[in-house]
């Protein structure tokens, strides 16, 4: 006879183009992990095969549905937690989608559901990667640009949920036509779509652009398929477009970490995302700006602490543990259940990318 | 025999020319108000006024210091509240000053401070002026810009007490020098100095600005002496530098409503502070640049809720109110002894203007 303890609990980071489960016990450590394609589309197939990746990785972990306490599932667009419903991920194609209801039927287990830059900036506060420390926020820097903001150790969602969409402040006034409808939003300089249009743009469409030189078709189509991670390629190889694209989109993003600072006044800004992911390449421009600003302002410098601004490496899994952590909350378990005491060191990063933005 | 109850708090609201004083009682009635030249310079000069000003209030309120509970003090600069200290209070020369234990010395009486447009936030929040929400946020346009914010009904300082520094988020790149260091921050484009010198330089030093037009000197000498209001009163009356002046004004305060609501999606953004007196003037161009972002963007419109925006009139004595709430807050009192039911209506706004920002 086997006694089931339901000690097991499930995070699922919807990507826009994969699903990362990771099966964690109580206490945080790893018990399965697997990645799978986002189903697009109809409700049905979505939930079949978001259930599918669970069942394999819960197969792996030689557990069954009936370990697990709970389902954490982080979802790159608007969500309310209450009901579990994914109102809006345009990516995905999702519109209205009671994700939670849905999953937990299928699975027979109680799923919880939030926007999954929230729910990483969650783990990387209750798993103190960082530190442990009172207030945090993730700014995630991928296809489009969010934060999440955690404050006096609580997730702030705003009243409408929308609280840290800082990607739709302004920033050029007649910049560039922006998804939401604005013109010049901080998402149409430094997501990876404005750096790529940006650098084709440059490049123009023969690929002899505005530097005078010619662009093998290659660089173009690698920086289509590829995309931003391309451009950043470019830049560092010493393509003068590239190099542009690339500094206005550290300074924009430098821009919104000191817009972040002030508002917030948090103790960490992480940067995370896949554009983030091209690590120093992407990080340098960010901090020659963010030394402008300290070098000749007192208060920037004060709201600009050394220890403040933090990438998070590329493998961090920082989604799925957010998904994780959302599953613990939901059962009342806090970082104390973590073993974790101000005594001791921050948690080592644990894993692989997943690419949660 | 007289029994003292201690059944009276102090707000008093440190203007920079200004200190008002308000007695309340512990249900929020008034018992008395005064107000003050405020001393710049040395500390016991600094003290002494203030606590003359208060004697004098509580004079007029037939009470005396020992029927005082709690004394709140707002103060437009950087202070800390845990020690009563004022760190930095630019506008008035004060400097790691005391404030807090030298009036309770000299009183006889628990003295808290805080900043006061944070104070200003939490009153209006408490006192629930434009309706019993959780989260507010206070946007205060005077010599400088910033905010005070409160989520969750908890005023939000930030780890370093610079949380709402909205003011010196950078709307110009390439803008005026600002006096933090940095160029082109929010408070160069839509605080009171910068309405004044922008004017002032449109119209060219000798009255003949780019406009062409000639500007008696009477009307040189009313910007100066009178400042922002003056300049909204020239846009009025039909002046088109003035009247540039102020749209430019307009766009920014807009564009900083559309970030703190972005930013942290409070149910009421309130405006005040001295600027924002010049009431329709100072409104108009600020509403109709909110509706041209709610118009091309439904983000914009979906976080840019009718209700959101109000503007404090003049006489709210946000700022004494304010300081009367950190008062009351020290005495473990929240909303619920103001008598205020969520049946209730929103508290009518009472007293008059004492220039808190």
């Amino acid at each position: 006879m086997t006694t089931t303890t339901r000690d097991l609990v499930v995070g699922i980071d919807v990507g826009g183009t994969k699903t990362a489960v990771l099966v964690s016990d109580r206490f945080g450590a790893v018990a399965a992990r697997a990645v799978g394609p986002t189903a697009l589309g109809a409700p049905d197939v979505v939930v079949e095969r978001i259930a599918v990746a669970v069942e394999g990785a819960l197969s792996e972990a030689g557990a069954t549905i009936a370990d697990i306490a709970a389902i954490g599932v982080g979802v790159p667009g608007r969500v309310d937690p209450a009901s579990g419903v994914v109102t809006l991920a345009v990516n995905l194609g999702w519109h209205d989608l009671p994700l939670g209801s849905r999953l937990a039927e299928r699975l027979g287990a109680p799923t919880v559901l939030e926007n999954d830059v929230r729910a990483a900036a969650l783990g990387l506060h209750r798993r103190r990667v960082f530190g442990a420390v009172e207030s945090l926020a993730f700014l995630a820097i991928g296809t489009g640009i969010s934060s999440g903001v955690v404050l006096d150790g609580l997730l702030h969602r705003g009243a409408n949920g929308l609280a840290g969409e800082i990607g739709h402040v302004i920033i050029e006034p007649d910049g560039t036509q922006c998804a939401c409808g604005n013109r010049g939003c901080f998402e149409t300089v430094a997501a990876g779509p404005a750096l790529i249009s940006r650098t084709l743009a440059g490049w123009g469409a023969g690929g002899n652009g505005r530097d005078g030189a010619a662009h093998a078709e290659s660089d173009v189509t690698r920086v289509r398929e590829i995309g931003a991670a391309a451009v950043y390629a470019a830049a560092a190889a010493g393509d003068p477009v590239a190099r542009d694209v690339v500094d206005a989109a550290g300074r924009a993003i430098a821009w919104g970490i000191h817009l972040l600072a002030l508002a917030y006044d948090v103790e960490r800004i992480v940067i995370g995302g896949g554009v983030s992911h091209a690590g120093d390449a992407f990080m340098t421009p960010v901090r020659l700006q963010l030394d402008r600003y300290r070098a000749s302002s007192s208060l920037a410098a004060e709201v600009l602490l050394p220890d403040l601004v933090q990438l998070l490496p590329a493998g961090a899994d920082a989604g799925a543990w957010g998904a994780v952590t959302i599953a613990r909350e939901s059962l009342g378990l806090g970082s104390e259940s973590l073993g974790l005491g101000s005594e001791l060191p921050a948690l080592a990063l644990q894993g692989r990318e997943v690419g949660h933005v």
